[in-house]
């Protein structure tokens, strides 16, 4: 069995409503949380997933989001301290297996594999995007 | 000749740091600029290159960060606006031969684009990396 069948995804930002979108497009079961309505715009018309509004720091707002049933959660609001707090409170209250968490600060990092939560830190991701393009040389070579 | 001896990092937040630190330690000259002479507390005590505070949207800025003698500009402030606004006076006033500027809108590449101006989306990397990371097969396997 291929796993992550029920996914809820915390924010529908830029990145939470990239994620819903095309897991969504996979078939998987998709929820996404926001606290703000508005952000829901975001979701493409053809997102079949569901959206709970509501803080997602709140365990009645990751009830009705279905965690119970979840094997995954993906915390990508843009606020590290959000993300760390969902993604604890999944791992260590609902027992979500694959908890995964946007982390700004590198610095943070080691905090969250103390949970056993997987990480995905933009600004190195970057760091490193920009180290590869200035390696490569430029068109004239050599 | 290895390209890119002389860089002019906008922006000197977490991203802009690693950029510094590790591109002085390939023994490139670097010139930091950031409005907040703070932000310089990121960069390593071995950092060997040179700090210049201000405003990187005047021209009289970027010419005391010795942007004449740049070849490469990066724009990697926390704004995409700004980060359009200098690469573009990179590009079309000092005619910096390799620019790249940090976007986190995903939509805004077009218009990076059309000057000329490579981008990198932590956005786009984040959701590329969480997809990677969902697709791999839980621990139990197949």
């Amino acid at each position: 069995m291929t796993a992550y069948r029920y996914i809820v995804i915390v924010g529908c930002g830029r990145l939470g409503a990239i994620l819903a979108n095309q897991l969504s497009r996979q078939g998987r079961n998709v929820v996404v949380v926001d606290r703000d309505e508005a952000a829901f715009k975001n979701l493409s018309a053809e997102f079949s997933g569901f959206q709970v509004t509501g803080d997602a720091a709140e365990l009645a707002v990751l009830r009705r989001a279905g965690i119970e049933e979840a094997d995954c959660l993906l915390a990508a609001t843009r606020h590290d301290n959000v993300n760390l707090m969902v993604a604890q409170v999944a791992r260590t209250v609902f027992h979500v297996s694959k908890v995964i968490a946007r982390v700004f600060d590198p610095s943070r990092q080691e905090v969250y594999d103390q949970f056993g939560i997987e990480t995905i830190c933009p600004t190195l991701l970057s760091a490193d995007a920009f180290l590869a393009a200035l390696a490569r040389a430029p068109e004239a070579g050599s």
